[in-house]
């Protein structure tokens, strides 16, 4: 069975980490990871959701955060801070940090960020086949308000990691999206797929810019696959991660029956078959069942990866797709 | 009084700052540091002596080592080797990572290394006004003989630092050093110096190189400063690191008299007036004076800072020139 996922950071990776034991030899993951909230810094191009992809089912990632590399020490970054440089609010690892040097030497010698991200999953070998949504450059910014009233656009990683997210948000801007190409395998991996998964991600800032890609939409809409997805909200908060501040301020429901509606149904032009929600919001089950969607209420909660693999588990079965 | 200094990396900085607190608040000193040996690896643009320097005067280096960075760390380095970059054998401390990423994202922003150099000073704050060589680009390679008998090429950084300088050198060569242009302030520094000083740094790959680049050496021979140097060499070997491999290779003869005749006496177009040598190398000052070098024997190894200040004052009585 080939499966083709559309990935943010933690959530996606840790769902998919579930998801690979269930599978066969036979079965192939393809992961199109989402490329907005990278970020060149001090002359490094930083891919956030790709490393965590990478490190978390590569065996590197610091389980506790959830982002960077286990045993990670921060002496350049404390060095970097000595120097004056700027920023000094994104968390950059010594370990780490050889990534970012070898991807940025790679994309200097003019290799494509496909390329530099096989190379450097062949180090990780991550078990799934791991594409950039795109070789282009793509930055999401999120539009909020001064102290003074005005509005400013600041970089998604600045409004995440130094403002925690806690500012109200106006707009987010895909910069680049409109412009944009799906990297090399990424349509293809959708067209041919028996199965395409959302896992939890942010339907805004993982998942929605992945889908401003020109493309990628509309190849999720026409793929034969089952699509299902996995609520990233339970109980109308997010599980991890701020994604409900950023929904609020984009007039999306902040609810699992909210993100689903967002998305919408195949069967009305959207790109959702199923859609599993936590237990405690199984009454958005029949709310969805009306509008075209099959939804199902199961824990969703990823508190190891037993619980993971149920996840994944009750997602091959919403879809009807066994694994070989 | 306005000093000026001409250094390569370890014995230079270790020199210099013996030197520093026997001089007062109206004397300056100038540091035109070796960037001959300087290396791009990774991406990274590596100053190994400036930093040397930096480190050193500046409190941040290992006392033991003598050089890189103290209480460093080398996790990033064992990451690039994971994913099986090379090389694998320079040693890239976490630390010291820092400003190697600095100092390559201000060169690609189009500032000039002497630029970037001044601006990692004012971090390091190290006494003294460090002056890279020039802003070209300048590497010094080593020719050695290949296992087959084949003579090829290598950096100096592979020659010294992976090779240990184990391989016999049959050529030097300062690949750029005709083409390169003084540093903004070098020519300048000599011109206006009461006294030059050339540290017990490695005449060929540290000494050698600077005088290498168009200009220098004229600037020295015809400074009215008198020019008093120190001997790298004491009985025959290399105080530190392995200058004396090095000068077998090159036909200059391995001792305290030999470097000094190297350069010659200014008298005779060479560019120095006094020489120190160690007290067991005393038999040489007779023979450089007749040569026109007026040579001293003092002690000359810095086991610490009360020696090398030591010797920088002989260096200072020998040059008859006194701080303020």
């Amino acid at each position: 069975m080939r499966i083709t996922a559309l990935s943010g950071g933690i959530g996606g990776a840790r769902f998919l980490r579930g998801l690979l034991p269930l599978l066969g030899p036979g079965d192939q993951v393809s992961v199109i990871g989402n490329t907005a909230d990278d970020i060149e810094l001090f002359g490094l191009t930083i891919c956030p959701d790709l490393d965590t992809l990478m490190y978390t089912l590569g065996g590197g990632i610091d389980e506790q955060r959830g982002w960077g590399r286990a045993e990670e020490t921060w002496h350049a970054k404390a060095e970097l801070a000595a120097y004056g440089a700027h920023p000094q609010w994104f968390g950059l690892g010594d370990r780490d940090l050889a990534t970012h040097v070898i991807r940025t030497q790679m994309l200097r010698a003019g290799f494509s960020l496909s390329d530099v991200t096989a190379a450097l999953c062949t180090r990780w070998d991550p078990g799934v086949r791991l594409l950039p949504m795109s070789d282009d450059r793509v930055e999401t910014h999120v539009v909020v308000a001064s102290d003074d009233g005005s509005r400013r656009a600041i970089h998604f990683q600045e409004y995440w990691v130094r403002l925690h997210a806690e500012v109200p948000v106006l707009d987010v801007v895909v910069v680049g999206a409109a412009e944009a190409a799906p990297a090399p395998g990424v349509l293809a991996a959708l067209a041919d797929a028996d199965l395409v998964l959302l896992p939890p991600s942010n339907p805004v800032v993982s998942i929605g810019t992945i889908l401003a890609v020109p493309g990628i939409a509309a190849a999720i809409r026409t793929t034969p696959a089952p699509v299902v997805g996995i609520s990233p909200i339970i109980a109308g908060a997010a599980v991890s991660g701020m994604a409900d501040q950023l929904l609020a301020g984009l007039d999306i429901e902040g609810t699992a029956a909210g993100v689903a509606l967002h998305y919408g149904a195949r069967s009305a032009g959207g790109i959702l078959d199923g859609w599993l929600v936590h237990t405690s919001d199984a009454p958005d089950v029949e709310r969805l069942a009306q509008q075209g969607i099959r939804a199902q209420a199961v824990p969703l909660l990823m508190s190891d990866l037993p619980a993971a693999s149920a996840m994944a588990q009750a997602a091959l079965r919403l879809s009807g797709r066994v694994p070989a």
